[in-house]
C-alpha cells in the first residue's frame, strides 16, 4: 500500500520523468518499482525509463491512484519508488557539513551546487530536514543520488570519526575572510541553520571564516553562502582544469 | 476595496511586521495605510509600526477580512499597503541585469544578496516576474525597498541608455572564467532565465564570462550564479574594508 511520504518511511519517491531517470541511472539497485499514469505521453524520456526498467527487471506499474497520494503536480506522470539507503562518507575527501538545516528547498539546492563543484560528501547534523524527502530530491534535481550523505546527532561525534582534517566553520563571528584564507586539504566546510547560523562553540573548531558583506543585511541566504564558499575553495582546482 | 494582488495593480502589500517596518523606514512616502488584525500581539515590532505610522500620518486600520484576501499565512497580523513607484537607475554605478527571470523566490533572493554586496541598481528585461509581487518582497526580506529597479522591454534599449560601461554576460558558452577576469568599472553583470540562460546573441556584448563547474550538472541555480559573480566582483572592495 502506497502512503504519503514521511521522514520515517522506509521508501521514498522520485516525482517526474527526469528525476526517475536519474534514480534509475545512479541507484538502480535500490529501485522497487516505477508507477506510470494512464495519461502519460510515450516520449523519449518514457522510452528510456521503459528500457532501464526492462534491463534491470524493475516492474512498471500502471496505477493512477498512486499519483493522487504522492504528487500535487498535475503534470507528473511517472513516479519511482526506492528503498532508502545508507551511505559511507569518504575519509580523505573534502566534506560539507550542514548543522540543523530547516528548509527542504535549500537542502536540495545545496546538494545540486555541491555536485557542480565536485563535493560528494555531505554530513547533516540533527535536528534537520530529510534529504530523501521527495521535495528535497526535486530541489536537488536528482543530485541527491550522486552524493554520500550521512546524518549525525551531534557535531562532536562527527569530529571523532573524522579527525585528520581542517575544519572551517562559516560564521558571522569569524574575523578571517573566506577570500584570503589558504586552503588546507582535506577540509570540512561547516554551515549553520538558516535563521540562527552557528553558535559560538564553533569558534573553537578549526579556522572560522566569514564571507564579508554589507551591514544592510543580517546574513546571506544559506545556499548562497554555501555556494560562494564552495566556489572559493574550489577555484584553484577548477581554473587549473579550465 | 482591497483585492488579491495582480501584476497590473497600482498598489502592493508587505505581509508581516518585519517587512512592513522595512517599508515604513525606507519608503514611507509611498505608504497608503497599514492593516492590523484583531489577533495581533502588542509586541515591540507593533509599537514601532504604531510610532512610524503616527509620525508619518499613515492610518492604521483594524480589518480582519483584508487578511483573508491578501495573506495565506496564519501568523500574518500586519499588512502594509503602498503605491507602486518608479525608480531611477544610477548612471555610474555597477548594475545587475536579469533577462527574463521567471521565479519570484529567486528574484527576491537575488535582491537580498545584491544589498549584501552593495549593488543598488537592478535592471529586469521583460517578460519577467514582478519585483513588487508580495511573494517577491517577502523573499527579498524587504531588500526591494533599498534598490533601484527598472524594467526594459529589451536589452538593446538598456544598452542605448547606458553606454559607458563594461558588460559581462554570464553564460555557459563563454570561455573566460569569472575568477580570472580583471574588473573594469562601472560594469553590468547580465544573467539569463533560470531554464534557458542567455542566448548566443549575448556573446557579442562586452566580455562573456563563465563560472566553471563540473559536467555533473547542467548549470548552477540562478541566485547562486548571481551570488558567486557579485561576490567575485566585489571581493577586492570588501577585503580592503575588512
Amino acid at each position: 500500500m502506497v502512503k504519503k511520504y514521511k521522514k520515517d518511511s522506509l521508501v521514498s519517491y522520485t516525482l517526474g520523468i527526469t528525476l526517475t531517470i536519474e534514480l534509475l541511472e545512479k541507484k538502480r539497485e535500490h529501485v522497487n518499482k516505477v508507477f506510470v499514469h494512464s495519461k502519460i505521453n510515450k516520449s523519449e524520456g518514457f522510452n528510456k525509463i521503459e528500457n532501464l526498467c526492462h534491463q534491470n527487471k524493475i516492474p512498471l506499474i500502471y496505477n493512477d491512484k498512486v499519483f493522487n497520494i504522492l504528487s500535487h503536480k498535475e503534470n507528473c506522470f511517472i513516479i519511482g519508488e526506492f528503498n532508502k539507503y545508507a551511505n559511507i562518507i569518504t575519509d580523505n575527501a573534502n566534506h560539507i557539513i550542514l548543522v540543523n538545516p530547516a528548509n527542504l528547498g535549500n537542502l536540495g539546492t545545496i546538494m545540486r551546487t555541491m555536485l557542480g563543484f565536485n563535493y560528494k560528501d555531505l554530513i547533516i547534523i540533527n535536528p534537520a530536514v530529510d534529504s530523501f524527502d521527495p521535495l528535497s530530491i526535486r530541489a536537488s534535481m536528482g543530485a541527491v543520488f550522486s552524493l554520500n550523505i550521512k546524518y549525525y546527532d551531534d557535531f562532536s561525534q562527527y569530529i571523532k570519526d573524522f579527525k585528520m582534517r581542517t575544519v572551517y566553520p562559516l560564521m558571522l563571528q569569524a574575523k578571517e575572510s573566506v577570500a584570503n584564507n589558504k586552503k588546507e586539504e582535506p577540509f570540512s566546510l561547516v554551515f549553520g541553520n538558516e535563521a540562527t547560523g552557528l553558535d559560538d562553540k564553533f569558534l573553537k573548531y578549526g579556522k572560522p571564516l566569514i564571507i564579508n558583506h554589507s551591514n544592510d543585511i543580517d546574513s546571506l541566504n544559506l545556499p548562497i553562502a554555501v555556494g560562494i564558499t564552495m566556489y572559493e575553495f574550489s577555484k584553484t582546482t577548477f581554473n587549473k582544469k579550465a
